[in-house]
């Protein structure tokens, strides 16, 4: 029985104390300062109010303010903030965090550099440390396809746990493996995290033909998973793209993250409702409206990719005529378009 | 203008009459000894009994015993028979085929050949012509995602036409392009065909899920996509393996047609129909029952796949352990077995 403490107790952190409670680890879920409501809804109840139901017995919650007591003696620390709260793990924890103790995060996105370069958040977290700090701690990181209110249910479910050690990998699957949470290895950390991150742009687009749909409606026996289909793939190509340009493995895109973790991410919730929303003719303010309160990575890693793109261009890193979607989402994103896909911009022959 | 003949008036080569007409092209249809039904309906009332909807106007309609006025002075001539109808093509169309006419093939599916090996369907083609006539023809084909209603009601749709030579497909290319069927080129035979051929065995792989969801129901907030994600990623995970043995460019597989027409094959009719009726628990006998009349490619390609697997095993060609999932179909297909899906069996670690 080892310890695991998790650091933030939004849905995905949350999700993750079923397969370890199944191990019979001891499960330390402590709150950031913005989920004092979970944790006290836990502490009162067990009930996770955003997963709306209850927790895993013998679950021990902690509130943000008692971080220091949720830490000691941990194996492994996950970090299950969003990418919006990564900087507030690397400031509360950089006093914490011990060289044998591994990180494992499972926080998705990508991180804009001010040389106009995109870091993974394994790198971003370590590049947060303080300087004295850096460089001594093992970061690893989960990729999907992973909806948190079907793992807490114990659906059948596979990931990635990325990292750069193997024997490091193999302890945090054997604190985390169980009969339904399947874990596959890999040290291409970049590989994963891309995909990880471009999955949230990506299921958007394909949300913008489910509100097209909504507005038209069927004709006959014709639905419209044709062009849904092509945004898709379309997604895997662009994706694929990112990789070569920041050096992962094109497996990823293939099968685990990559194509897995989109087509998941298309039925799972906050993303693929914002798309839906856009596709159905509303604009971002309007839709943005509707979702008031909610967390959406979306937004963020289309905008942080978008700022890169022409820098990256620039510099000949890349051809912005390899990413007419990304384009068109940061259109209809930032730039309050209406949505036109470009249809004609997508794929390119190939001649072997 | 030109002259383009269709043989075979299913749903597919009947949806393709759309991009033609809108093209301006003289679309002459044909039915096949089991279409004469169709062509009479489309000949009193331009009806088509499948497609459910009145064919373009100007779509020229005939009968199988009509072939050679329809196949006159024609500029291309575009197979659309079933993967059990390729020897009828062969046959009947042996002594009417010219070497300065594209033949392009809709046609989905592998060919068994004696040796043990698998042959995609342009091959398999050429195989069945006359010794005289083998080797003389331009045979290319197309990949989807195309489900045939959407292409019929003009939505969007993105495919790739394939062959030998790029000047051809170019034409081939001119004759269907639309506003709305686009369409990408690609040398790579073999590694558009395999996509499409197995996209229908392992939609029903995701189907099977589809079925027990529909037996236990959701659960709260959580639903059965995270196994559908990961039945999709290991599905690409061996057509990937598939196409690393026939022959074929990777990134056919995570993008077009690879992903998009697994994508789209998973909301598209037949195939997920029969794995669904699988996944709730039915036999195959019962499934198949229910199914009586239609025409299931799935069973077909399952079927001539497991049959050439353990004879390219033996061969030392592949490893049967990196197919776990077209195994599990081949035993609920054809040995009765219940879905027990070997989640274990999945993927593998990858250290680069």
């Amino acid at each position: 029985m080892s310890t695991v403490t998790i650091i933030g107790s939004g849905m995905m952190g949350s999700a993750l104390t079923w397969p370890l409670r199944d191990n019979n680890h001891e499960v330390r879920l402590v709150g950031t300062h913005l989920d004092r409501d979970i944790i006290q809804s836990i502490k009162a109840t067990r009930r996770h109010p955003k997963l709306d139901r209850e927790m895993p017995k013998g679950v021990i919650s902690y509130f943000d303010t008692q971080i220091e007591d949720a830490v000691k003696h941990a194996d492994c620390i996950l970090s299950g903030v969003s990418s919006f709260g990564i900087e507030w793990f690397a400031g509360i924890m950089n006093k914490y965090l011990d060289p044998d103790v591994p990180i494992l995060s499972v926080t998705k996105g990508l991180v804009e550099e001010e040389k106009g370069t995109l870091t993974i958040i394994p790198e971003a977290l370590n590049d947060l440390l303080t300087k004295d700090r850096k460089g001594k701690f093992s970061i690893n990181a989960i990729g999907g396809p992973c909806i948190s209110h079907e793992l807490a249910t114990r659906r059948h479910t596979w990931v990635v746990f990325c990292g750069k050690d193997k024997s490091t990998l193999n302890n945090l699957r054997s604190l985390f493996s169980s009969d339904y949470y399947h874990i596959r290895l890999s040290n291409d950390v970049i590989g994963v995290e891309v995909c990880a991150a471009l999955k949230n742009a990506y299921a958007l687009g394909v949300g913008l033909i489910v509100g097209e749909f909504n507005q038209i409606g069927a004709n006959g026996k014709a639905k419209m998973y044709n062009p849904q289909a092509a945004l898709f793939a379309q997604s895997c190509f662009e994706i694929d793209k990112f990789l070569n340009i920041l050096g992962g493995d094109r497996s990823n895109v293939q099968w685990l993250p990559g194509s897995g973790d989109l087509y998941v991410t298309v039925f799972g919730g906050r993303t693929v409702q914002l798309g839906t929303l856009l596709g159905e003719g509303k604009t971002i303010n309007e839709a943005l409206k509707i979702m008031e309160g909610e967390t959406l990575e979306s937004i963020e890693i289309i905008t942080r990719v978008s700022n890169a793109l022409p820098k990256l261009s620039s510099k000949g890193i890349l051809n912005l005529n390899d990413f007419p979607l990304m384009n068109h989402l940061n259109q209809i994103i930032n730039h309050n378009a209406p949505v036109n896909i470009p249809w004609n911009a997508f794929f390119h022959d190939v001649f072997i």
